[in-house]
């Protein structure tokens, strides 16, 4: 098995900052929020039923299955970022090699919570290692008769990832232990050899939980369990056909409409395709655990596939906020290229959290700075949109635009939420951001194999063995970026970070380094009070799409640094549409202090159209000055309902 | 009753030009293969199966009932159509008082097929006189028992209108008496008095059917019936909601997601209505039996609500190609003001065809050319593109942009076809053209207390009574027009026609009087000899949309006189949406002869952005003049599937 190239956990602690701030948001207010509404004790929320289906299957109450085939995963994925929370936060910690001042001590609520789910996995769990409440409770439910649909790979893959976070966590193997119960009963029952049966999730994930499985306790059985579900996906005869044609089924599922074979990824073995294609969350989950596998297994034939999906989606399929999935409507599918209108967008906060994971999983391949920054830009945009400032209420789907009026009318949009709701019936993305904020440390430094590599510019302090390095930057809102080693391992080692367009300076003198794939590699006997420093160059800068894209066209959005801003109708009124910029109209970048913990806005002048009486006239249409303020897109919807835009009008005069 | 403002039939005559081409193409092309489509004898074509179920219907086969509840009304509506054709077209034209030329003799397959028809209803009739074979042949269905999407009524409603046509054409009373006899069933069945049950059709139809019964008939109950569905809508309680709840319906079905009663128009009374809302098929069939009512019984009340609901739609809610139906992917309704996307337009043709039949009635009410542009509007661009130029296939749907790859791909698309098909399961569009187009003459003319109005400018003879006149003219391909009035009554008379902000001229001398409401209204002794003319001013103009229009953002339609254009892919490649004009381009208008009938086209200098690699990008958009072709858009998709739109870019320097 390689090396893992993340940190534990505790050894990137954040500080303050945009990244410091969420992330003790969503340990201190969003988890505990969270588990209530896995409860079913927040009024006026969708209901989860989520653990009272696993206290059913644990025999703690009677009742009936209720809710979705994967509300299991809902649970699995908080018990993953709780722990991550206490990992960090410490009463459970059993050794802070980080030396960083301690963290907000964790509310005893969440420990004994985790303490309690250990308990009902270990009793909900069948004697031969069988986990998933809803096969377990449906009368009639017939395990493994439906991989496709019913999600129970994907539900282990979440409670196998939940597991090793558990041990990771605490030391403690009781969860570990349950997992490597249903790891190996999937293990004995999945594969070509003999004695097993042929089958793929319909929904990626299982392949990750694999990996990290096999990793926590070095058995490479679930390596290639992971391997064996990746490459089967595709192959002929097609598994999902025949499943299907065993269930009887007389037509696809709608939301397979158009992509069929291609929704679930299986239209083609994995290192033949081309272009994402089918559902995105699924095709994100799918392409990471693919990146894994070519680095764990060195298969270069995977690695080829990763970097040209990357490629495909990157020049195609990606929202400027770094979200995927175009056709909102019918099923969260990829479109075809350039297909990417902003009022249907669905963009769902898995799928740009996907787009993280596999983006982190890239850069373990190749350190090159054009996944970090799709990373950034999905994480600051796209996946931060995902969450409330208050750290309850959430998007399931960010569009681009939203006029709420159409929005809850149009049949196309049924999908939209005109503000951030408390729970979903269907909640796979509330808990997916608390685990993937609460694990943030993983995607901000790496491991390489000449030292460490940072990714993310954040408040942080990095503590892994001898090194002691303190980050002090108020990125993305100033570009000053301070690197102090405190401490260094003896010895040459290479700190990388991201070269930024920028002259980076060691202890004051400039840098001649070049960059290597958009990396400063810096190979030294590392001292401390080694600083780097740079200016990172924050410019407003005005995006346009590729002409194809027929919602950008004519228009064009506002980014700085990795920030993509938007306009809201309660400084400009409704339509926005019309709202646009000249060529020549100066920007400012301010910092607003305000009421929802400081972000840098836009400020300047804009133009927009007087609308008259008519719905057609041959006039030509006249323009007023309206004073501009826009707002990093990932805050909209804070502040009361109503339009929001991230492509607006370019006035070329 | 009032006055009937429709001269008989045979008195317009339609020759050459584009509605004669077309006419002529409808009545020897379109309703035979029609007939073939019905008996579904076109290989690859949707079935119909509507004439099997009336020959079951009428004990001539065995079988089940197949297709929708309202397939009764294809087969109504094709013989309404057929009979029109029949009645212009002589052979059973019993007289023939246009004195001009024969046109060409109808197909005896079409006079056979009325005949046929005729035997079949008669038989189909229940002893009681219902007629409806879904209800007749379905096991267990109960008539009345859902009116509001079982489409008895509407159904009852297209066959009454296919019986009055009959009655027209031939001068023989089978049908009609069929019709009576249904009628008075009806009448007996519905109202507020004794005996009789309440309801309403949950979609319109029956209303206009009935006011032309009364008019052929004479009998006032039938105006006094028709009165009473369309007042009794929207009342409470709410017919449609007790109906449901006798049924046992949970929720109400998909299509009706938002608007819930509104979709049906039953929210509120239909006199308190004040923006069109719902599906917009069935509120421009009610909206045009509102405008019946108003005239036939004085109502002032009824009459206002007709204003303003036109006026909130021409102000909000009409698409440029006088369509209607903004929100399609659910259920073909209403939007909210300003919302009408271009490629998820629903515009179907039958609403249209709707639009132009209250718009006829609206002159009734008020000579205005408000409505007449409106008319005009809906006639040369959404109704003619819902028939193919071979006059064999058909768009029910009528988006104004069409990418196929992302229409194909699409759910919120998937109600769009990329080219016209031969038939549809759902095929309320191809006989609805063929009647309208096959009855133009009653748009075209209509007579007015003190005289004759012209509506439409078309090459045509007008022979009622003592008037012979002659128009002639390659309206709207070139603006002159020449109105020859070769014999009048004797004594003073009006002659209206539309004013089109041109100078007039009678006998060569220019006519002084002033225009009311769009109309020049002259009133003389007419003779024979007398001739009016005018250069009707065909401007290729830049229209702009109203900037809560985010699809005609930034953007510009072509327009010369009626005419909307639009391009295509296989004259400017692909992507269409970022191909604009400069302010500065001068374009031309050139009648081109060839290979489809001859139409004016608009040539010019267009530009469009040259595509580069990258998706987003941060310098300046590159534009290459290209040659520019734009088509009416009615004309689209007859060269071969491939991209079309109508709003292109506004390039302001």
């Amino acid at each position: 098995m390689a090396t893992p190239t993340s940190l534990p956990l505790p050894a990137v602690r954040f500080e303050g900052g945009l990244w410091g701030e969420r992330i003790e948001r969503v340990g201190n207010v969003t988890l505990l929020r969270q588990w209530e509404a896995l409860n079913d004790r927040i009024p006026g929320a969708a209901p989860s039923h989520a653990i009272r289906n696993l206290r059913i299957a644990a025999g703690e109450l009677e009742g009936k299955f209720a809710g979705l085939c994967f509300q299991d995963s809902d649970v699995a994925k908080w018990m993953e970022a709780a722990c991550y929370r206490l990992h960090v936060g410490g009463e459970m910690n059993r050794a802070s090699a980080s030396g960083a001042p301690p963290v907000a001590p964790v509310n005893s609520t969440l420990a004994a919570a985790v303490e309690e789910l250990v308990g009902l996995y270990e009793s909900a769990q069948a004697p031969d290692g069988y986990l998933h409440t809803y096969h377990q409770l449906k009368p009639g439910a017939v395990r493994w008769s439906n991989l496709r649909d019913l999600h129970e790979l994907y539900c282990a893959g979440h409670f196998i990832e939940a597991a090793v976070a558990h041990f990771d966590a605490t030391g403690s193997s009781r969860l570990l232990k349950v997992a490597v119960k249903l790891a190996d009963l999937l293990d004995h029952t999945f594969g070509r050899g003999e004695g097993k049966r042929v089958g793929v999730p319909g929904h990626p994930e299982v392949e990750l939980a694999l990996v990290k499985l096999a990793r926590a306790t070095g058995d490479n059985r679930y390596l290639d369990l992971a391997e064996y579900f990746v490459t089967e996906r595709g192959q002929q005869p097609s598994y999902f056909v025949g499943e299907a044609a065993a269930r009887g089924e007389q037509a696809p599922p709608v939301w397979a409409y158009f992509d069929e074979q291609a929704y679930w990824q299986a239209h083609q073995p994995v290192t033949e395709q081309e272009e994402p294609r089918g559902h995105a969350v699924r095709a994100m989950y799918l392409y990471a655990a693919m990146a894994d596998l070519a680095r764990e297994k060195g298969d270069e034939a995977m690695a080829t596939s990763c970097r040209r999906l990357w490629d495909t989606m990157v020049k195609r399929h990606l929202y400027i906020i770094g979200g995927v999935g175009a056709d909102g409507p019918g099923g969260e599918n990829f479109s075809e290229a350039y297909d990417l209108p902003d009022d249907r967008a669905y963009a769902e906060t898995c799928a740009a959290i996907g787009l993280v994971m596999w983006s982190r999983r890239m850069l373990d391949l190749e350190l090159d700075a054009r996944y970090t920054s799709v990373m950034e830009r999905a994480l600051y945009n796209n996946v931060l949109a995902g969450l409330s400032q208050d750290g309850c209420h959430y998007f399931y789907v960010n569009p681009l635009a939203v006029a709420p009026k159409e929005a809850r009318r149009r049949y196309d949009c049924k999908m939209v939420k005109t503000q951030r709701v408390p729970w979903f019936g269907c909640a796979c993305c509330p808990p997916n951001v608390a685990r993937l904020l609460s694990s943030l440390g993983h995607y901000a430094v790496s491991r390489t194999a000449a030292g460490l590599a940072l990714h993310l510019f954040a408040g942080m302090r990095i503590a892994v063995e001898e090194w002691r390095i303190k980050v002090v930057t108020d990125y993305p809102w100033t570009g000053r970026v301070e690197i102090f080693v405190e401490a260094a391992p003896a010895g040459e080692f290479e700190l990388a970070m991201r070269e930024m367009n920028t002259d980076w300076s060691l202890n004051g003198r400039a840098l001649e380094d070049k960059p290597e794939r958009g990396y400063l590699r810096i190979r030294r006997r590392w001292q401390e009070g080694d600083r780097l420093t740079a200016e990172l160059p924050l410019v407003i800068e005005r995006v346009r799409a590729h002409p194809g894209v027929t919602s950008a066209s004519g228009r064009l959005a506002l980014q700085r640094g990795p920030v993509v801003y938007a306009v809201e109708e309660v400084e400009h009124g409704s339509p926005l549409a019309s709202l646009g910029l000249r060529r020549s109209s100066e920007l400012t970048a301010e910092f607003d202090t305000g009421a929802w913990g400081g972000v840098t806005v836009l400020r300047g002048e804009a133009e927009r159209e007087v609308a008259g009486e008519a719905l057609y006239t041959t006039e030509s249409p006249r323009r007023e000055k309206v004073p501009f303020h826009a707002i990093p897109y990932a805050w909209w919807g804070n502040r009361g309902e109503g339009e929001m835009r991230i492509w607006i009008r370019d006035y070329e005069l």
